[in-house]
């Protein structure tokens, strides 16, 4: 083990709170969380149990070469998925793949997540996106690699801000999110599971709900986020 | 510490209550209590997560001047609005913010949650209602204020009495629920969120059902409120 | 305290379980059973929260007159029901009434609740019927009373056996289920949540899917129920 | 007791999953396991609470004449559907049978189950398949044998392999799950209600979509399963 062990268990700690959070079940998921001065991401063994893992086995990688450091086992499948999004976007510190239910029922419907409150805006500045589907040779070739492409495009595309959407449903697969740390990426995941709950059932209610508009939402997020914030404690 | 232990004790108590049933996750939410003849509300500190929260750090403001009365912490960036709406309604003693699932759908859609059976009326007197969208320069401006005020406006123009119809669906945000004291506030948005998700699968099974008739809806909130309840135990 | 301490510990029980069970929050609920040699019946006091309730609370009330026999509480406001469920139905031994998530819905939208499926017909033979709204004489009067009423009638009209078919829908309230004795009726209320939820998914997957035929719906009834059952261990 | 100790232990963890999983409510549903060598399978008993279930009354059964082999209990009364299914798809070492809620809302609508996602396609290799309605004269006769047939008529028809799809929708009734252990059969059900989970939340909010393509369900039912598989460690 050539250390890193306060890593691994941050690592550890937010694969085991996605469960507990009822965001996963069986192996559906991983949570990761890079340092980057040492260019390292701690990253979930692939298919290991989570009632039986252990710090010791989460699994140290290069963020460049995507080659493993550290730990006897293999990374989880989703680990170019990963890397992609470390190398993309500067800021992130953790990032969280799950299959949580609600949110994969959009990311299947491959529609986009409007914002239809504040719950939402507090979390999310806008609609949360949907990745357009992959090519056939992009899903036969190096898929996972391209599909953190597909992400990184897609946020490109929409001049979106990682840190201000935190957030993205992969076409017919489901969410990747993140945040500043890998606390913040579960928390964040949490939070996408209740609105896209609660986007649903307004759905039912009203059919083709309008986002709420640009004012409210500004006003909610800026409450939690950036220079003016005043939610929650000075620190 | 100046005191209200008491208050703070049972403030600290509904805040952990709607956690453990299933109304608040993250820090979405909040409780407060006043004591009328102090003139002082306590309530939760902005931001803070429950399972670490403690009563001696509620946060203990003048319910005139919104000044904090005593308390390191800041108090929830809602606090505003529960001053508005303990200085408009005086019987009022509790008040309880959640985005609780099924009450924010409602909100969401922005449709007054209608009174489809025997289990709201027992405990709201008829729809409750949904607030009118704040205007632009009223969420630029003094926003959670002008949130309890919009609160207000809206019990004057429908002539409601708030402890006949103890709660209100903030439009786009969520539920704000109230009580003769915190304990009765808690239940009321228990209750509430029960009765958003059966009016909604009510919905689904029959698209416009109408409103029970006066007649039931009378019976059954006078069982349990006023001068000829015969509900509970004589006490 | 007069006995029927075995009736009492019963009651209790029953009405710990459907809370355990998820068919009822706050004080939404109530089980009572009756002795049928002694004309007692055993029920939940009236707005007691569960989680204090001793089998010493339990409200013991005679089953002609409905007068109490013993305790110092009221009993629950829905006795009349109970007593007249009692009084017409002569196999049942056990009821339970609840407002729970899933049957309350099908009861607020007046629609039966048709019989979809195996878990229906393992037991309930046939739809569960909903209730004929009440006049507003009714409601303004003898209202519990009549509430049980109108399900005998139903009953009658529709010439069901209590026992094949033993749970009802009232319009606009929620279900009572009963049973043989109240452990019966506390497993006939938690399969009718159940078949309530997957028959109101199967109406989203397939809007106005028929009931099953008679011959799928008998094989499963009389597995479980009857002279030729050969669900279980012979006992 | 003629042996076959670790066999029952195992199909009682089984039985014990399933209901803590929340596959199961109070006696809807059983899991068996086989010993090919031996040609026994072991089954839960018929009718048995799982609170109360022991090792020693799981029963054994010849998987070729149905007699009970040991054990004082009558097996589950499935047990003629489990063992057409041992007899006819070779690799099955497993067999779980629920009606979890989602699941079974889908074979009450008759309908198979699409793969609308990468969640479905790391399981089931295509749409979970829904038997064809018995004859009156099937129900009538020997009922749980040929609900195995048309399961296996149905395989047969569809030209399908059994591990590449381990569950089929019986229809009107609820989903039968296998693997190639009992413990994957497990793993393979609650799969499954997930799955049906998300599909059916999929349908409300883009009704009619279209399965994914057969490169994306290719890729990944190939990366949990067969000689490229890449999901999981090497053992």
């Amino acid at each position: 083990m050539n250390g890193h062990s306060e890593l691994r268990e941050r690592v550890l700690e937010a694969n085991l709170e996605i469960v507990r959070a009822g965001l996963v079940i069986l192996t559906f998921g991983n949570a990761s969380a890079v340092d980057r001065d040492a260019g390292v991401m701690a990253i979930k063994p692939s298919g290991v149990p989570y009632d039986r893992l252990t710090a010791n086995e989460i699994v140290l990688v290069d963020v460049q070469s995507g080659a493993v450091v550290d730990g006897a086992n293999r990374p989880s499948s989703d680990t170019p998925t990963h890397l992609v999004l470390y190398r993309a976007f500067a800021g992130v510190g953790g990032i969280v793949h799950t299959h949580s239910p609600f949110a994969t029922a959009w990311a299947q419907s491959h529609r986009e997540l409007p914002c239809l409150g504040t719950t939402h805006a507090d979390h999310f500045d806008g609609a949360v996106p949907v990745t357009r589907p992959l090519s056939r040779e992009a899903i036969e070739g190096d898929y996972e690699r391209l599909t953190g492409e597909a992400i990184v495009e897609e946020f490109e595309r929409l001049e979106l801000d990682p840190l201000a959407c935190p957030a993205v449903l992969v076409a017919s697969h489901g969410p990747f999110v993140w945040g500043a740390g890998v606390a913040e990426a579960v928390e964040n995941a949490v939070a996408l599971e209740a609105v896209a709950a609660s986007a649903l059932r307004t759905e039912l209610l009203r059919p083709g709900t309008e986002p709420i508009d640009d004012a409210l939402r500004l006003r909610h997020f800026r409450r939690k986020h950036g220079p003016a914030a005043y939610y929650g404690q000075v620190t």
